[in-house]
């Protein structure tokens, strides 16, 4: 590459762009550690995106109607600290970068959503980014139908690299935004041909260009150096039909020794060559150290905003207080007043009717209060609508000529799924749930664990929760699926066991601002065991004792969702025998932690024996078998001990012994 | 479509095709659930596919030579268990297609490996099967690079949906396949048009055609309902130097009232409509009734394989006998005797040498010793193999001109390259093993789990398995990932504290036969523990002592991995003050509770306060942390109690606690 040929075209472009690359080397360099090749190498195509393109302002880095710029590839994380440092993002001082990768900074390995404002997603874990953006652009489409351009009229950009489009869930968000045709979708692809293990061909030699076509983008080639064709890429992305996405041809580590190969991927820290660099770019600056010229010419870029927000200030001013609330409301994450009014008149009806329905169809029923007055939700489903009772009545489909529906058809993408409402959720402004089946958690996994780590509160239903699913077999039926939502941090998991616990789960998951929620629902019907009304969410709690013991208490049977109706079923057996039962349910066991000890004391008090039941294997409830500091109750577990089998659900809990009595045996065999 | 036009015009054929059409619907009439249309649909496909491509031998069904048929789409398990019974495989009997989906039978809802020959995969997580086939191809072309085609010479042959088409994954594996030019991967695509939701263009409007042509795939496009043309398809597939994919246009529940529809994808049980289908179909028989020259026709069809398995049979007679024993071996999963020697001398060197390395480096010390002895070992990395240090010195790449290449840059495809290696394994001959960073589990989990359920060896190399991980941040640091993979069934999860462990957990995980083992492995450097020298596999005990204390004993530490070693420093501080500790190392958690009551109460005897050291969440050790069946130990818990961070190494496990000082204070704590 000529360097110098690239300085003396377009030297003030060349200046703001290698202040990117200087910063990102020095940054590096101090930490010993970190990737230095993408910033340098897609520096020029992010310098014309802020500079040219994207409407940002660094005085208000939340405004609602600001373009998302997601860098997908975020181990390039310096490009984006680069950025934020000289646009004049106030919390992202010369220190933070001086501080990079190092604790307590803003500045971690990949960027970290809540670390920095304009950190717009937690990047990283490749295909993640390409995926969230999916959620933001579907997210400025609803809005924009439901609050018109003046208030919501915006892009999402994005930079992906070749990982992000090796990943698989990259084929899932690219025939999603294709599908729907996401218009204000903009992928900026850094084509360098380099992956760490070497060339890109050593493993997949597919034309991207014509990939993209296939699920209908709109594609443009480019030199990912020149900033006129950058300019006139993105001048022309932003007004077709499709999205776009532009193959910007670039090499990684410009300019470095390692240029052009899978080293300058990684840290390049050598000072000489590092010098080198430097010297070939003509920045003859110390380390750390902006020309007050550069950073003059990059914060007048960040201030060309302010103008941009005043203007929708304006505007949004000039709509209804009642429109004005409802944005702040929806932004803000909060719920009406009246959402637990309306909670609380569904838990007293099914209290007095005491349907017999399967959670999945409790969940509908919350569903059909819930959705009407809260147009912040968004429901769907991977290819599973009608199995995950995900739609309510109120809700039309999301579609090309209906940017006003709520519904989507995600098709047989859980990963993508769960990507794109998270990106939604970090859009703000929408309440995205979505269904499939508990087993396929598995499938969405990653996004669903970046949910918890970002503290957005997507919801993910998840119905068919045990062999209670019955004849389609171990495939289908999630075992271990529990232990690995409540093993994740910063993650309810909610297991109802009826209509009311379902009510609650759902209350507790919109009225979260910070944890993403797993509601583990039944393919199977379930008895209202909640007959007696109680305002009070219960499931706040995390557990409750649901039936006391009559007499002396001896046992203490412990269950969620389905086996709840199990344990009081034992209990009636128990009891019969004189044994005093205690029935607890325990729908959610991170809030029961969350209690204080007098609270957990009260309802799993020392001395009984407990038994927990659960279709699901035994992994994690030694925490409640046994008491805490070594107390001396006896525990013992009735559920899965390993995968499930094809065969009716009544069957199933049969044959793996989880019934009423064989909890009864247990008991007695503990006393 | 004109069901008398297609009678009419191959008669012959179509009454083959109609026995499998039947079959199904009197299947999952008898079920009251299942999926009946894909079958339905697929049936002529299937039908020219057995009749005039497929080399099989139902006398013979694990011969190492047939072709591998791989129905992606699982839950038409109707189609292949149709097809089994028709061409004589023994153990499919038509009591087992009488008890589809019930407990006991071999035909479960979707196919289920292991419970029948014939079923070469589990399928039902859509796009698995697909992907496994890339292994199995990649298998076939090894195989016959190393000992001819005379040998090993046949095709992987699979029938996909529009599900399997539309999960992430299926990308990694087309791209893949496309990249090695698997040319005896053939992919006929059920071009239906129908998901569960309704139309497929509901979510996707991706031309698939240049989709995988995008690829480097040879695409053709044909009515699935023409026998000519499908046996003109299939003839042509054979021929080229690329993977074909075959779009078979086809019509779901074909002949039935629900044809393309989406009802006509599941349980088609309405009796009226069932008769009336057949009917249409002029299939005059009773439920689940054959007539004779149908079954005899299908019977001719399974014979055929015969003479070609004898001819096969002749020829692998005819080399050597080490050959001969070789093949055998590696198809039975068999190690070499020599192995255990090998590893023994490793570990004594090592046990002399005490070197400090980082366990993915022990891995690879381990790999450099067995690798050569064992040419069916496969390893390779989703393009971190400098950092997984999964290739040893003597594996060459594998590539189109280098079949005989043991390693494989998988590229950035965690997912497809855990569902490729399941499919080697599952095509025998080859032992497959891939990293990635551990964190990455996520991506590949269904792949993973499924491994597990179907208990095949697969090795999962997951580096870099903690904070100790380091700048790279919490996105890339696994907490829960040991308690995912510990949670999962039939899995063996270890995480070795030095080489020694590393070389013990290596044998075991290349000596199982059922059971897929994750290796968790440590990015940083760790002291050699285990410095006296022991023949035995001390790791297959699952924990042991590594140290026992001098005094009283007071306390035991448990630990795994990289938290070994702060054990043994904190022993070393607690002895100094008199409390006499236990350290006890648990490199596998599933091994040590399959060992006998009475060695784990030695290991871990009633009355010393316990406390765990792990780098990662609580989730799981209260199993160990109290005595069984409500002893009087006390627990304690040294470790994460939430996501990472980004900093160096040393200050992550200095700021989250985890040091020996912390650890001893625990240990006081509770005395």
């Amino acid at each position: 590459m000529d360097i110098a040929a690239l300085r003396s075209a377009n030297p003030d472009h060349w200046k703001k762009a290698t202040a990117i690359r200087a910063l990102t080397l020095d940054a590096v360099a101090a930490a010993n550690s970190g990737h230095s090749g993408m910033p340098m190498g897609m520096a020029d195509v992010a310098t014309v995106l802020y500079e040219k393109h994207l409407k940002f302002d660094p005085t208000n880095p939340n405004w609602p109607d600001r373009d998302r710029f997601i860098l997908s590839a975020g181990h390039g994380s310096m490009l984006l600290y680069s950025l934020l440092h000289l646009t004049g993002y106030a919390d992202m001082t010369l220190d933070e970068i001086r501080n990079f990768r190092q604790w307590g900074a803003k500045t971690a390995g990949h960027p970290e959503y809540g670390h920095a404002t304009g950190i717009e997603t937690t990047t990283g874990p490749l295909g993640q980014g390409i995926s969230n953006a999916v959620g933001f652009a579907m997210a400025e489409e609803m809005l924009r139908a439901r609050f018109g351009a003046k208030l919501m009229d915006h892009y999402t950009y994005v930079i992906a690299g070749d990982g992000c489009l090796m990943e698989g869930v990259s084929q899932e968000a690219i025939g999603l935004a294709g599908r729907h045709q996401l218009s204000r979708l903009i992928v900026l692809w850094d084509n360098n041909n380099i992956t760490i293990d070497g060339t890109v061909d050593l493993a997949d030699r597919t034309d991207q260009v014509a990939r993209f076509r296939a699920s209908g983008w709109h594609v443009l080639e480019i030199d990912g150096h020149d900033p006129a064709a950058i300019d006139a890429a993105l001048t022309e992305a932003k007004t077709t039909a499709e999205p776009t996405m532009i193959a910007c041809k670039t090499h990684i580590a410009l300019g470095h020794a390692a240029q052009d190969t899978s080293k300058g991927h990684g840290a390049l820290t050598n000072p000489d060559q590092l010098a080198a660099a430097k010297e070939a770019y003509g920045w003859p600056y110390g380390p750390f150290e902006i020309p007050s010229d550069v950073k003059s010419a990059w914060e007048a870029i960040g201030h060309r905003g302010a103008t941009t927000y005043a203007a929708w200030a304006k505007r949004l001013a000039d709509t209804s207080p009642a429109r004005q609330a409802e944005i702040a409301r929806i932004f803000n994450r909060d719920m009406p007043v009246k959402l637990g009014a309306r909670i609380r008149a569904l838990k007293k009806q099914i209290s007095a009717e005491a349907p017999k329905v399967a959670t999945r169809q409790s969940s509908e029923m919350v569903l059909e209060v819930v959705n009407p007055i809260l147009q912040e939700t968004v429901g769907g489903s991977a290819d599973l609508s009608g199995s995950n009772n995900t739609r309510s009545g109120d809700m039309s489909v999301f579609d090309v000529d209906n940017r006003k529906g709520r519904y989507i058809h995600w098709g047989i993408r859980e990963h993508g799924m769960a990507a794109a409402m998270n990106g939604m959720a970090l859009h703000g402004g929408i309440r995205p749930y979505g269904g499939t089946f508990m087993c396929f958690t598995d499938y969405a996994r990653p996004a669903m664990r970046l949910a918890a780590l970002m503290k957005i509160p997507t919801v993910f239903v998840m119905t068919h929760d045990s062999i209670g699913l019955g004849e389609d077999g171990p495939t289908h039926q999630p075992v271990e699926h529990l232990a690995i939502s409540r093993a994740t941090p910063n993650t309810w998991v909610f297991r109802p066991c009826d209509t009311v616990e379902t009510a609650e789960a759902w209350e507790l998951a919109l009225t979260s601002k910070e944890t993403p929620s797993v509601l583990s629902l039944t393919r199977q019907g379930l008895p209202t065991l909640r007959r007696e009304h109680k305002a009070k969410n219960l499931t706040a709690q995390g557990a409750y004792v649901l039936a006391d013991a009559t007499g002396k208490r001896q046992a203490i049977l412990m269950a969620t969702g389905s086996e709840v109706e199990i344990a009081m079923k034992a209990r009636d057996l128990l009891e019969a025998e004189g044994i005093g039962t205690r029935v607890v349910s325990m729908p959610c066991w991170e809030l029961f932690e969350e209690q204080d000890d007098s609270y957990r004391r009260r309802v799993l008090p020392a001395g009984p024996v407990r038994v927990a039941i659960e279709a699901a294997i035994r992994f994690g409830w030694d925490r409640w078998l046994y008491g805490e500091r070594g107390r001396r109750e006896k525990g013992g577990f009735v559920g899965m001990h390993d995968f499930g089998a094809s065969a009716p659900a009544p069957t199933l809990y049969k044959e793996f012994g989880i019934t009423a009595e064989a909890v009864a045996d247990k008991v007695k065999s503990l006393l």
